[in-house]
Order: structure tokens, then C-alpha cells, then sequence
């Protein structure tokens, strides 16, 4: 029972070690979190069509639920650009923007997503997730970085534009380009410029003047936090919003309030599948990010555990005001080298969060949103990486096909398209392949007990016998093409009389494959060839061994192919 | 060049070898199916829903059409039951039965299928039916037989009934048992037994009497002539039809007339998935006829070129009053018995039913609509085996819920619904198993070079180093679990140094797993961990080399197991 609640709440596991060490290092890690979270915050909001607020308050309630729920030390939960994209693309198909009905279906997205990701958990659902190939998440992830880069142009400058796809965006984005505001668009420019050398030119000219690497790397992490305090101070001092710069505006100065997400059947129906996906595409994100640090210092995190994590967190997002979250890459790795040892530090970080919702939003009135727009687009244009097209090129077309096709599909018809005609098309291509074995004919190596291909290697062969190696597990998928390749290689061949399977790469036998050994056999029985089985793995004679197959069989099972060739020899001579 | 016509047009090698015997032997097949036919072709129009004459229709110019671009010396193609039952379900939906728009749409949905079928063979898509599991087409048959059993009662009871899966046709059933018609019941009922006990006990009773096993056989399948003949004459001589007894009445004296299908985008649109299932369980059931009498004979038939025989005849019978067709086992067995030779057999059925069409129908004006119904529920009968359930019980659970799922659903909501969750479950079902693979630890067994799992052998092995053996090829929905499962393995055991995955069983390697075995050399190499390989497969091997991978590697790629764990443990010390 107590394994069971420790299992379910990790908390119980690293709370009672808690010291005054991990305090020291959660604490200053969350400072330097803290700091960094507020602007990107705010931006996401911006991205998912809610108001600034909504990236704070989903970024404190959630954080502090992961840490009790969640298996990872340093994951930072919250909004992140990629699942704000698919809330805005997902709200704006069913409300419209800007209404109150727009943020309360971005709550009652946040918590499908939390039931849905909870729900995963409990049954250990967890490897669903597995079904997005690594192509289609990086094809899915550059096509949406370029979307979302696209749709924060119309706040560089200072335009109306409208759409979930490239194209639309680009056409809205052209059509509009008269109205362009000269003095957002010299913010939004200025904004990009300066977060671009901050990234790449910054952090060397630090070190160069004697800082550390640590410090160095810590003030270009604050390059967004630089932005918004230069821009908001020009747009006041210079009274830059009558020239039509567009602000932030008021904030409320609150804690997270308490919402209540409207549940009706009809909303919930029409969210489910956007729901669905947002959790799987928000999961596999968390899930690698955490992977990735848990190594670092040979922890372990529990897939399952997480989703419950995920799901209690976006459950909380729901009920404070918030928006869909999950654990993001950027802010984990600045949690994780600022020094975070604990989950703890989320849920300083929340307390962080929760002052300046109390107390800065008036600070940020005169922040232009153009800058936002900024440091998102500087954010996800590293996100776009066309190099894996090269690489799925270089090492499997079918791959490549998975990956271009989640691109241009994404690029073409929005997020949710992208994603599942990535997901159907790697599943597809994967039945394809295995439905369609490579299937050699092998021979012996003189001097040797091997068989190689007859078409790579000398071998030695007998003309009345013909040994297949299927180099795939035999299932419903490739039974019937066995079956063709059998009848075909001996059809024309009067001379055989006995036909060997080589089965050393079959690590499964199915139902369906079972039947059609035996209709091979019964109709090689017809010509008068005997079919004979080798090497068969273990496993898969335990499920042979109860079948009338082994006994209607009209040859033997071997061992070894080489004993299955002697055996057969001698038996002739 | 002339290669190519005779891939499309196999006539052109059998037809210049056609000599006398030929001729004699297919004569004599053509008589005996062509008898067995006429009461079979009346039969199966009445389950489509349409007038008898389609069936006989049906069979002409497909046969004739099958025979010129087939590739099977003894397959039969007409009306059979299943494809029946399917194209009554489809167009019950969409027109009203015994409407002139009913036939047309038949011809339509014919056409369809036709051109699908010829589509998939010219673009050689004949592996799509693979993804049709054995289970899955096993609990279909069954089904669909039940189906089609209980939806003839109604003309064996003489009463109205509708629906087309076993609810609805047992609940209609019910509550028109009260309008039963007792002297239709009697013939239905008598013809019935007549018929089992033909199947049963009559050709046992006829060897007893000294005839030979062939022609006793022959008898057998002429059972339901018998029953057309005597009921018939019953009808007719005591003048039942005034007890209300439903006969098949004025059929036309015709040769087959050329018909238009209805090819309006709405009504093509509507048909399409159903007529793409009628063609994919049409030409699966076809070609395994077809496969197993051409391995009697040792011969070949190419399944693409099946399609595009099959496509041929459906579209012929799309335009000359058919409905959907294929390849029948019950008549294509009777032609292989009856010494059918090459495919001129079938052209000379077809004359032997244009015969029939001409001038045999005013003999079947009394043939009761009950005895029609009685050869199908025989007929059917035979196909329904619940065996299939006991078996995938016994052999794998996954199989077992495959077969049964398509048995209930197909039950329980219809042909359509029963077969597509047939397909998707066992698709789903195979990628989960995949998606989990069996990974053993393995162990050196003393005196010996091989490697098996430490849980099943005693074996030796090195506190430092891990060895795990992948039973699977690595790909998109196992790759993150070979991450957690090496995680899991390593993060706890403080001793590790080295980890070997033994890829003797892995068969291909794509590029998400790929990427997981590089962040899997990674996270090993934070952990100070170094990753090993050995007994890479040749052509996996050839796609790694040319990758980062390789060289990236902390290990080293070693030829075999038993070489890896001698080169690490050699360096150690």
C-alpha cells in the first residue's frame, strides 16, 4: 500500500531526504527560472490568443502540481510555444478570439488534456506515444516552428492577419502589408536583431571580458528580459502608443484565480480529438526533455508517472485561469543547470511567478507587443532544422517520405492534419516494408557451418533443395506474400524436392502465418516437396510445440540449418 | 513488348497450346458446373436482392472475361455468398430494394469494384489484402454466414423481414413468425433436410451401391438441381401458389442485355468504401481458391494479375445486368474436380448458362423463392466455423480478440463495421506486440561461444557489463522503449560499465531508432557507460556505416557476442 502511494506521489520519496544543500540550489534555480519564465510566458499567451495573465497563471499552479506528481527533478512545466500553437489553432476553429467563450474553452482544453493525459497514466498508456516516429515529430516540429514564426509576423508589424496554415498566413500577412506600423515594425526588428546577437555573439563577448561560463550563459538565457525592459521603457518614456505601437495594457494584479472550465458535451466533443493530440505531442516533448536530464545524472523517470504528472498539471491549468501545458525544453535546461536538484524548485518558481502576478504586472503596461512577438520568433526558428530531411534522405526513403510529407502537410493544412498524416503514413509505411520481407535464398560457405545469400556469396547448394531465410517475424501481413514466394520458387523448378526455412530471424509467428506454414505445406505436399523448418528461436517453438502443425509437417524441425541440410543428405543417399 | 501483353493477357500462352484433350476436358467441367450453376446463380441474386436472372447474368460475360485476362486454370467466377450478402448491405442503404434504381445501383457498385480491383492490379497493390489477418477473415466468414442464414428464414417461413445484422434480423424475424406460411415452411424445411442429408449421407449411400467416387461425387453437388427440380413440379402440379407460396415467377428469355450503370459522382461517392471492401474480400477469397488448386497441378498464378482478371469481369458485369462478382470456392472446386484444364473451361460455362438463359427460365417459373433460400443456408452453413475461436485461444490472445471482435461486431453491426474493426484491431494489435518487444539479458553458457537468456540458463556473466538481446527489428514504436528499458537496467546498477545489445534478431534499424540508439549512446556516456554492439545483420550494417553513428559510438561494433565480451574484458584487465 505505501509502495503504492509512493509510486503515485514521488514527492514521498525525495521529500523526507530534503536538506538544507537542496534548498540552497532549488532556491537559486528558481530565481534565474523565475526571471526568465516571465517574458516567455506572456509571449505564449500571445501565441495561444489569450491575454498576457493566462502565461502566468498557467505557469504557477501547474509547476507546483508536477512537482508532487511529476518523476523528473528538473522538468519546468508550463506553456510552451509548440502546444499554444495547436490552442489557438484548436479555439479558433470553435470561438472566436478575443471573447470570454475563447478562454473559457482554452480551460476546458487544458483540462481534456488532463484527463486524457491522467487517464493514459493510470492504464499505463504511455507507449501510444510511441507512434510518433522521431521523422514525423522533427518534420511536425520544424513545419510548426515556421507557423508560429509566421503568425507572430502580424505583430512585428503591427497588422491584422488571420490563419492556421502557411498559406493562409502568408496571404493574410501580403494582403495587409500596406497598413505595416514603420514605428512597431523598428521595435519588432530591433527586438529580433538584438535577440539574435544576444544567442550568438553575446555569450562570447562575455567570456572574453574575464566572465565565467556559467554567468555568461545565464545572462544570454536573460536576453528576452533585456528586450522587454528596453522596449517597455522606450514605448513610455517616448509615448511611442500614439504612434499606434501596440501594448500589453492592463494586467490584473492577482493570484491565479479559481475558474471552473465549461464541461458541456457538446464543447468537450468537438475538443476531443484536438485534445487527444495536444497530449500526445505535449507528452513525447516532456518525456524526451526529461529523458534527456534524468541521464545526465543517472536518475531514472517513469514514462507513466509522468503522464499522471502531465495530467494533474494541466487539471490544475484548468481550474487557475491557465491555458494547455507541459514540460518545456528551454526552461527545463535553464532549471537544470541553474542547479535545480529537486522538484521543489518548480514549486519556488511558482512562488516566484505568483509575485510578480501580485505585484509587476503594472511594470510591464508599456511593454510592446511586438517584442513578444520577438523573442518567440527567435525562440522557434531554433526549433526549425530542414537537416533532418537530408539525413532521412542519406539513411531510408521511407523515412524521408514520413518526414517530408508531416512537413508539407503541417506547412499546408495546419497542425492537426500534419501530425496525424505523419502518424498514418509512418504506420503505414512500416506495414509496408514488413509486409514485404527480404526473403534470401542461402547456401553453405565451404568449410564452414554458415549459409549466406546465394547472390552475395560462394556457396554450396543442392539442386533438390532450396533453403529460404525470411528476415522478418512472420505475421498476417506477410503470410500471403511467403506464400507467393514459396510457390513461385519451386512452381518452375521440377527439381527440388525439399524446401528448408531458415528461421533465425523470425521472431514471431502469428496466427495467420501458422495457417499459411500449413497451407505451404500441404500444397509444397502437393508437388511432392517436403518442407522442413531451422533454427526456430525459442519462444516461438513454445507456441509451435501445442500446434498439429509439427506433426502434419512433412519434413522436420532442425535444430541448425547445417544439421537440417545433413540430415536431409543423408536421408537421400 | 510481347512480353508485356502476355503478362496482361495470359490467354496468349495457353491458348497456342490448346489441343483436343483440352478441349475434351474442359467440355466435360463446363456441362457438370454449368448444371451446378443455374440454381447457385438464381440463389445468390435473391440474397443480393435482386431478380434471379442477375445471377444467371452475372455469370456469363465475367466468366468469359476471367478466362481471357485470369491466370487460373479452374477458377470459377460468378455471384458467390459473402459478396452477395455485402452488396445487399450496401444497397439497402442507399435505394430501395426491388426499385429499377436498386439494379442499376448494383451495376454500379459492380463497376466500382471493377475498376478498383483493375486499379490495384495495374499499380500491383495486391498486398493490401494481406493486411486482411486470417483470424480476421475466419471470424468474417463465420459471421457473415450466420448473417446470411438468418436473412433467408423469411422466404423459408414465407414472411417479410429486414436487416442486415443479427439483431435486427432476429427481432424482425420474431414478430413476423406469427404470419408463417405452413406450406412454404413444409418445402423450405424439406429442402433443407434434402439438402443436408445430399450433403451428409448421400454419397456414401451411392458408393455403397457400387458407383465410382467421382461420379458419386458429382451427384452430391448436384443436390440442389434435385431440390430446384422436385419442388418445382411440386409447386406446379399441386398448385401452390394459391396457398401463397412465393415463387420465383416470369423470368426473361434473354441473352445477357447491355446495361448502363449509373455513374453520378453522389451515388459513385456513396458506394466507394463499400465497394472497396467487396473487392478486397472478393479478391482475397478468390485467390486463395485459386492458390490451392494451382498447387495441385504445381502451377503459378500471379495475384496482381488476379486483380486485373477480376477487375475485367466485375465491369463486365457492371454492363451486362451482374452485380459484383468473384471467385467462388464452391464452383471453382467442382471445376478443378471436374477436369477442367485451362480457362476455356470457364467460357464454355458461360455458353452453357447463355443456353440456359435463353431457354431454360420458363422452367423455373414455379420454383419456390423457399428452395432458393434452403441451397444458400446449406450452403452457407458450411462456411460457419466457430473452431477458429478455440484455436486462436489456444495459440496467442491477440489473435483470439481479433477473430473474436470481427465475429461480434460483424454480428452485431454488419458486414462493413465487422470487417474494417477486423482489419484496424489486428493492425493495432501488431503494433503494440512490436512495440514491446521480448528483451532478453543474456549470459556466456560455459564451454561454448553462445549467449542465452539468464533467466532461462545458467550462464556466466560480468558484473560490469550488461548484454541485451533485442527480439525485434528496431523502429518508431519500440525505439523509445529500448531507451527506458536500458535506462531502467543501468540508472539503478551502480557497477555498470559496458552494455552490449546483441542485434542477431534485429532486422532493420529506421531512423527514430537510429536516433534513439544515439541518445542512448549518449545518456550511457553521461552516466560513464560505454555502448557496445555486436552480430549486426549485413544489410542493417550497410545502412549504419555511412552514419555519424559508427563513429560516434563510445563502443565498438563487434562481429559477434562471444568477440565482444573477450575484446571488453581483454581491455580490463
Amino acid at each position: 500500500m505505501t509502495h503504492q502511494i509512493k509510486r503515485y506521489l514521488p514527492i514521498l520519496n525525495w521529500g523526507k531526504r530534503y536538506d538544507h544543500t537542496a534548498l540552497t540550489n532549488d532556491t537559486i534555480a528558481a530565481v534565474i527560472v523565475t526571471i526568465m519564465l516571465i517574458p516567455q510566458s506572456l509571449a505564449y499567451a500571445l501565441l495561444a490568443g489569450l491575454p498576457p495573465e493566462a502565461g502566468l497563471y498557467a505557469s504557477i499552479v501547474p509547476i507546483i502540481l508536477y512537482s508532487v506528481f511529476g518523476t523528473s527533478s528538473a522538468l519546468a512545466v508550463g506553456p510552451v510555444a509548440v502546444v499554444s500553437l495547436m490552442t489557438a489553432a484548436t479555439l479558433n476553429n470553435i470561438v472566436e478570439q478575443g471573447t470570454m467563450g475563447y478562454a473559457i474553452a482554452a480551460l476546458s482544453l487544458a483540462a481534456l488534456s488532463g484527463v486524457i493525459l491522467l487517464g493514459m497514466g493510470l492504464f499505463r498508456l504511455g507507449f501510444v506515444a510511441n507512434f510518433l516516429s522521431h521523422p514525423v515529430i522533427a518534420g511536425f516540429i520544424t513545419a510548426s516552428g515556421i507557423i508560429i514564426a509566421a503568425s507572430q509576423l502580424k505583430h512585428v508589424f503591427g497588422i491584422e492577419a488571420e490563419g492556421h496554415n502557411l498559406l493562409q498566413l502568408a496571404g493574410s500577412l501580403i494582403g495587409e502589408l500596406e497598413n505595416l506600423n514603420p514605428i512597431t515594425t523598428l521595435i519588432g526588428a530591433s527586438a529580433i536583431g538584438f535577440l539574435f546577437w544576444v544567442r550568438k555573439g553575446l555569450g562570447q563577448q562575455l567570456r572574453k571580458i574575464g566572465l565565467g561560463a556559467g554567468l555568461s550563459s545565464t545572462l544570454v538565457k536573460a536576453g528576452p528580459v533585456g528586450a522587454v525592459v528596453l522596449s517597455t521603457l522606450a514605448v513610455w518614456l517616448l509615448g511611442l502608443t500614439e504612434q499606434g505601437v501596440q501594448i500589453v495594457g492592463h494586467v490584473p494584479q492577482s493570484l491565479p484565480p479559481l475558474t471552473m472550465p465549461d464541461l458541456s458535451p457538446t464543447l468537450l466533443h468537438q475538443l476531443l480529438l484536438p485534445a487527444f493530440l495536444i497530449s500526445l505531442i505535449g507528452f513525447v516533448e516532456s518525456v524526451s526533455v526529461a529523458q534527456t536530464l534524468a541521464a545526465k545524472k543517472r536518475e531514472r523517470i517513469d514514462p507513466d508517472q509522468e503522464l499522471i504528472g502531465l495530467g494533474a498539471a494541466n487539471i490544475g491549468a484548468a481550474f487557475t485561469g491557465g491555458f494547455p501545458v507541459t514540460g518545456g525544453f528551454a526552461r527545463s535546461v535553464v532549471n537544470f543547470d541553474a542547479g535545480a536538484q529537486t522538484p521543489a524548485a518548480g514549486a519556488f518558481t511558482a512562488i516566484g511567478l505568483a509575485v510578480a502576478a501580485l505585484l509587476l504586472t503594472p511594470l510591464i503596461y508599456f511593454l510592446p507587443k511586438a517584442t513578444l512577438a520577438a523573442t518567440i520568433i527567435v525562440a522557434v526558428l531554433s526549433l526549425v532544422d530542414f537537416s533532418i530531411l537530408k539525413r532521412a534522405w542519406a539513411y531510408s526513403k521511407a523515412d524521408f517520405i514520413a518526414v517530408l510529407s508531416t512537413m508539407v502537410l503541417t506547412l499546408g493544412f495546419g497542425v492537426e492534419v500534419g501530425v496525424m498524416a505523419g502518424v498514418i503514413l509512418s504506420i503505414l509505411m512500416h506495414l509496408y516494408k514488413t509486409s514485404r520481407p527480404h526473403i534470401a535464398e542461402v547456401g553453405l560457405i565451404a568449410g564452414t557451418e554458415h549459409f549466406r545469400n546465394i547472390n552475395r556469396h560462394t556457396v554450396q547448394t543442392h539442386p533438390d533443395i532450396v533453403t529460404l531465410r525470411v528476415d522478418e517475424s512472420l505475421y498476417f501481413a506477410n503470410a500471403r506474400y511467403l506464400e507467393d514466394q514459396i510457390q513461385d520458387r519451386v512452381a518452375d523448378d521440377e527439381q527440388v524436392r525439399h524446401v528448408i526455412l531458415q528461421c533465425s530471424a523470425v521472431n514471431d509467428i502469428d496466427l495467420s502465418a501458422l495457417e499459411s506454414l500449413e497451407m505451404i505445406n500441404l500444397r509444397l505436399g502437393e508437388m511432392g516437396v517436403t518442407l522442413h523448418l531451422s533454427e526456430v528461436k525459442g519462444p516461438v517453438m513454445d507456441k509451435l510445440q501445442a500446434q498439429h502443425f509439427v506433426h502434419e509437417l512433412s519434413g522436420e524441425i532442425h535444430l541448425t540449418q547445417f544439421a537440417a541440410i545433413q540430415h536431409i543428405t543423408a536421408n537421400a543417399n
